[in-house]
């Protein structure tokens, strides 16, 4: 399967939940317990879920055996940010009147 | 599991063969064969990575029951642009260091 840190990163945002661990962790440090509370999970449900997010490398855990606390490492969204923003001149559409008006032209040439 | 668009699109983008995909598609349409030749893959083997990016509204289709061109629909990635956007604050660090600062200032309350 997919191991790129790519891939990785783009799997680890694929599940709501995970987004909502990452974005409840962009407000601070937090044990899995306290992640787990508004999310009704069993704890290792939500253990599951931090497991991915750190094979991908967007949270960290403390080193204390009891709490070790999850924090956000938002590094590994640079990458996939910067590959997204490749594709920006085509959902902004100039691209697709680009290609619509080639297409045009060509349908011109063949009725011509 | 999870359906949501947001999730949808990024489980389409954790695979390296529909991100290539997705590359070629953005210098024009293709047909299936065209899309499987630089890849040593076989035809149902690309199919099934088409049908995820056509789940995913990354692509559509032609009509045509032969040829059935492929083309890139970047629409989804906007959304998807913009979730990942709201977290460049912390991989540019800013907030790494704030979260330092705050650690620093509450070790020295406990210190003093």
């Amino acid at each position: 399967m997919a191991t790129d840190e790519l891939s990785s990163t783009f799997a680890a945002l694929a599940d709501p939940t995970r987004r909502a661990i990452l974005k409840r962790l962009s407000a601070g440090e937090a044990t899995v317990t306290e992640l787990a509370a508004p999310f009704d999970m069993s704890l290792p449900a939500v253990s599951k879920h931090l497991k991915v997010l750190e094979r991908a490398g967007l949270i960290t855990r403390g080193r204390e055996a009891q709490w070790r606390p999850c924090r956000l490492d938002a590094r590994p969204l640079k990458n996939a940010a910067e590959w997204i923003a490749g594709y920006q001149p085509f959902w902004e559409g100039s691209f697709d009147r680009l290609d619509d008006h080639l297409r045009q032209m060509r349908k011109g040439e063949r009725d011509a």
